[in-house]
């Protein structure tokens, strides 16, 4: 399909924030009638979800203290890409250090964007299964709680309000088509 | 539930960047263990999407490029919030603006966030029926196609990857949970 009825085009890009976590550009476009507006946005490396079963079907839940929603948000396991690394690893990586479990069968689910209006981030969708617990390796200064949760748990958390994370609610509704055979998890 | 082996505590707050859209943060805060860390976060408005189905159940979805995806996504509609605006005010302005129609019915779904470690943004989720269409009225320079799909057509292309925005993919959850009666929606 030709989206060039919508399509903005680089004119120029300066960056306007080098923070110690935030990356920020200003680009000069071109619309589509010609005319020249800024859009601005942060640049992030990506990042993957953990939606990780345990053989009686449990799912492996944390719970952390999200700073600027001022609240401890219960979420899907997650983290950054380092540079160069592949998405798997990354899963792998970060499911370990944050919970402890290694996982004998992955399978990437889809893709997510969170913010499409002024971030550049990503983040992949992996499932697990094959669980077995192990030793957690906690970044200095990362505080979470990890616990297990039932789907209709998950499920009922969505719908009250008691979990708004939107990667989270993208595993739920993953999950819920994946028990439904609606959706194919290449495994 | 006691959280406060979660909870980290504001020390200090500067201002890193005001930009003409973004706007950020640079807190100090102390960690569960005493010691210090840094957050940096946009600060946002908040925002409502809008779920909107015609009689024959068609949702009313858009097409917007999106810069810094570099791409034209499909999304419901949403927009920002006007200072002071409500929520329902904001989802009947915007959605009259970017696509002609006005709602007889609207129902609030549920709230997600979908950025939980680095923006303040929240969006509201709202449900809208007897449908009537009229004249779109976009902000200059303001951009997107206006199209119907069915809610098979929405969930195809939330398996394939069609459809990556996270809130568009919170929608089709809510949309799924509504119309196999597990969720009930407060009409």
């Amino acid at each position: 399909m030709d989206h060039s009825h919508l399509t903005e085009k680089t004119i120029g890009s300066e960056e306007i924030l080098k923070g110690r976590f935030l990356h920020a550009y200003r680009d000069t476009v071109s619309m589509p009638d010609g005319t020249h507006a800024t859009r601005e946005y942060v640049v992030h490396p990506g990042a993957v979800m953990v939606v990780a079963q345990l053989d009686n079907g449990d799912l492996v839940m944390e719970r952390q203290y999200r700073y600027p929603m001022k609240a401890a948000m219960i979420e899907f396991p997650a983290g950054k890409l380092d540079p160069g690394e592949s998405p798997l690893v990354c899963a792998q990586r970060e499911f370990l250090e944050e919970t402890g479990y290694t996982a004998r069968e992955w399978a990437r689910a889809g893709l997510i964007h969170p913010v499409i209006s002024y971030s550049t981030e990503f983040i992949e969708i992996w499932f697990a299964r094959g669980l077995t617990p192990g030793q957690r390796c906690l970044d200095a200064g990362e505080f979470l709680d990890v616990f297990t949760a039932t789907p209709a748990d998950l499920m009922a958390w969505c719908r009250d309000g008691k979990i708004t994370d939107a990667k989270t609610l993208a595993g739920a509704l993953w999950l819920q088509n994946v028990q439904l055979n609606n959706w194919t998890l290449p495994w």
